[in-house]
């Protein structure tokens, strides 16, 4: 009986298993900043203060873009990756404000 | 003379703290990653395979789905990251292929 299921070469297998570490690891870390950005919800709401803060995401974006850069990673992806997560974010905190307001 | 700048609650200020930190962890994971999946894209290119392979991504999906499950990361969120960075490889990939074959 024959495999049905295409060899991977030894390579492209070894460099999948870093790429799956990479990602749990990327998992976790964006579950603990979510963790912590929904306790950042909770204090503004109970502050009365905005959901969003453009002079502090200015100032992680433009934080970010250097750290992209000095990691070799490319900073205008960088940045969209972090509009990625505020959007998100943002839609947290929104609903947390409806929910404590209702 | 007064700070113009608005005063940040201690408690804001170490959760904003924490997010930076983490910020910086999952910018750096990044880079590696895409470091890894560029010679991953070199690699399909010396071999001729195609950039994208629709049964591992299906693969990935699943397990960080329940990774994210297990870590309190909303699955929907994780497979729409899992789904940003694939477009981004992606990319690399077929970016690569062209300059080799050109």
């Amino acid at each position: 009986m024959s495999d049905p299921a295409p060899q991977v070469p030894p390579q492209l297998a070894a460099y999948r298993a870093t790429i799956d570490n990479l990602d749990a690891a990327l998992i976790h870390l964006l579950a603990e900043r979510f963790r912590c950005t929904r306790q950042v919800g909770r204090l503004k709401a109970d502050l009365h203060l905005p959901p969003s803060d453009p002079a502090r995401e200015e100032q992680q974006v433009a934080r970010l873009r250097a750290l992209a850069e000095e990691a070799g990673l490319d900073p205008v992806f960088a940045e969209k990756f972090f509009t990625f997560i505020v959007a998100e974010v943002i839609r947290h905190h929104e609903a947390i404000r409806d929910e404590l307001s209702e």
